[in-house]
């Protein structure tokens, strides 16, 4: 749908196309439907959330308990909007371990007997991990605090998914990215045919993302990470360079790691290697 | 006891004192007492060698026969010289992991049909995952070639039996090392106060070695290995800066893993980290 | 004019556009003319070479000999192309220093006796320095190799000329560059407002060739060197960065200098600042 | 002399070795010899520098205008202590270029007027650059602030000479020291035979100080600056890597030059070169 459309359609074909992205909340689309016409995707976006903070008090807290938990019984048995289903999905929190499962369902239940509604966040913008330690630090939060920062996050979720809903000009979605580059110092050049393989660093376990090789740039053909949020979390790259390097190193280097958090989901994070037979330095670029 | 002491002793005395420190072999020592005074220890330890080396081909080839199998039987029942048994339960080979304990006894067995004697090497130089890929490069060699190899090992193993043994001058053995320190180019100043870890990397296991902070000079008190070879193998320091770079990092950077490889275990390996917020580069120093 | 215009236009009119491309020899040209067709400018140029290299000896040789001496009478009273005036003008070699165009006039002399034609370098290519260099290093060549090396020469400059009057598909004029972008790894960002000069290296002498800002991402607006050959030389660059370290740094880094030599006129030089307050890594990127 | 013969002698004794280490002003050594016995050498210069602090206001005034005008007409003519002379001399104070004996002149006559003594620095902890810098600074300070100032440089300089003329116990002198290494990251071991040359910047001005080599290790045999206090300034290291990295280098860095400041005279300046053939980098080592 373009924005045009969205301009010029009857309000029910609005809800219609619009009343998933604030889970079971149609209401929001409706109420938005009469600020039209929005110039941009991010006015669009700041109608329903104006919508959504206009709210009476009741009715945002109604809506804000009607959001799925995380990871839980919903979640496992797919009762959830397919927006939620998607995105909780895509990080695995429909099969979490049993252990991770049920630290998750103690802190929702702790969650919800704190503020009365479930812990709602982002999913897209977290690695499992980074969930787990943004649910123990928001149960510090006060209630005024939290309820703001739900209503934060239901910002960042829902414009997720109005832009993908939603053509249009003026979205200026500044999406996270992961990209590498390997300079060989030794010789002067790129360095070409490196295997490089990103991990997500949860706890002992390295999860693998991407496995792919440098080209004749140096460089990996697409970004490790991109096209939307990158997670939050911690991260190892790890540079092959035993073939690079091959008997001039005298086996010193082989297998390159470099460990880094990702704080910021919407920054792009640059990662470079320079390396000769025995010495590498990483930073992080731009 | 001193080299004095050994230039002026009875042979049998001698023979008591030394005799051990080629396997199951008094007749070692006793033949190079025949070659008395030695000024240096390096030339005590020539002398027994040439006797190794002059025997009777049948003497030496009985002589490499009584070594004991590495991890074998003898091993695990500790029915060998004293100076073997503490060898190999120095790196564990007394007690392997069923699947590598397997592993061993099958090379030893195609090694003995081999060559018609049992696999030797120094112990004290290598890790596990080394030791398998010696015996692995060993068995290819010719018959000429691996007993010539296996005197030299012996050779390795004695002298460091001897320097345990006898004081004197002119035994300039050159024992390996690895050492570390951390510089923090951000305030220009050493690092102190930084954990680092040290572990053994064997396939995908990491075995801890040591665990220790750097002092006010950004440096360990002690090296992270010293006092004798520093076992061929690869191996990874884990440097936890967190704490150091704290708030300032924005959590790009927290434990920075620095993997290597030992190929030279008599070499000195002094391997630093310079690190500021957001970049830190690493290498082979002096 | 058009590569089409080219392939369609009288003669006449090829030569008086494309006559002056090789130094008062508007018959190559001419013949280079009988070839068309061309489908691309460099498949034009070739041609234009293909004329010269195909030409008989006397005429090949009276060609050489038609070139302007390098900073000689015919450079300082401009009896030239206009080609070439621009050329040696815009490296000063029309306006040498009085040693400087002694040297050259002594070394123009002894070639031209070795040669039998005047020295003919793509001046484009180089600093005065280099084209020193390169004077005396040709004067050993034999006489086969010189002739060769002048052809190609030769070839440089008409290639640069050509390019200059033709329009059209195909000449992949890999030009030279050179750029930076200086990144502050203690905050993790692209240093900007950082004052960057640039430097010729003559012997004792430092010659300013551009002095400007690094911009919002730590580079300049616009490369230091482009838009043709970089000239073959030494080179330093000068990174101001006490104002971006400021007190933090105690005064330890103020102008961080970095010399580099180019000796590939057609490459892209990037060579990068990474600095914090108390150490820089500098290197050929890519 | 020893601290214990200090501690046993006659005043007059004392006033005849230790007299001229406070300029014209054997009544220092005179009042401190009352303090004794000294247990340090430290404590001994506690000693005359409490003297001096006490010394009635006029007497104490008289004494700082004792002091010898820096580069001055007694600088020139040689009319200083023999402490002073040597002083001076060291940095060419005696031997002034016009203009700079200019400003110093008017900077000498101007802080006369303002503050109704000579400006009193030690000498041996700068470059004449950085005395200019001090003397235009320290002529904004209050006339108390001032004093003070004076005082602690008379303490600075007097310790120097003291250090000089009494052997003993518990004089703490962390003497400055600038060294260097240089390591071949391309071959992963020290880079020998690299000249290493020093220059002081004055300004447009690269004044030599010391040229020597790296040795095996790549250090070079003695500190580059030792002995004494670092002379606050700018300096210029130059290291002639062109050999090391030769035809493999592409000619793409030659003499690496390392420009920094030095603020802190009495620290350990550690300035290293990682260098493999088309990267490097340099640091505040410790």
């Amino acid at each position: 749908m373009t924005l045009s459309e969205v301009n010029a359609a009857p309000v029910a074909e609005i809800v219609q196309a619009l009343g998933g992205v604030f889970e079971n909340a149609p209401w929001v689309a409706e109420r938005a439907a009469g600020g039209r016409p929005y110039d941009t995707v991010e006015a669009l976006h700041a109608g329903m959330m104006a919508a959504v903070r206009m709210a009476p008090e009741g009715q945002q807290l109604a809506f804000l308990r009607q959001h799925p938990e995380l990871g839980g019984a919903a979640a496992r048995a797919g009762q959830m909007t397919e927006h939620s289903i998607a995105e909780q999905q895509a990080l695995g929190l429909n099969a979490l371990a049993e252990e991770r499962a049920a630290e998750i369902e103690r802190l929702n239940a702790e969650y919800t007997k704190t503020f009365g509604f479930p812990f709602i966040i982002c999913v897209s913008r977290h690695t499992r991990a980074s969930i787990i330690s943004q649910f123990v630090r928001r149960l510090d939060n006060t209630a005024d605090v939290e309820r703001r920062q739900a209503l934060d996050e239901i910002g960042l979720i829902t414009r997720l998914r109005l832009v993908a809903l939603v053509e249009g000009p003026g979205m200026p979605v500044t999406v996270g990215a992961l990209s590498t580059h390997v300079l060989d110092t030794a010789r002067g050049r790129p360095a070409s045919g490196v295997p490089v393989a990103l991990y997500e660093i949860d706890g002992e376990q390295a999860i693998p993302i991407v496995q792919t090789l440098t080209n004749a740039d140096g460089r990996t053909d697409a970004p490790l990470m991109s096209g939307g949020p990158v997670r939050i979390g911690h991260y190892e790259l790890q540079f092959s360079v035993g073939g690079l390097l091959s008997s001039g190193g005298r086996g010193f280097l082989d297998v390159i790691p470099v460990r880094f958090g990702i704080t910021d989901a919407e920054a792009h994070y640059h990662v470079p290697l320079l390396v000769s037979p025995f010495a590498y330095s990483t930073y992080l670029g731009s």
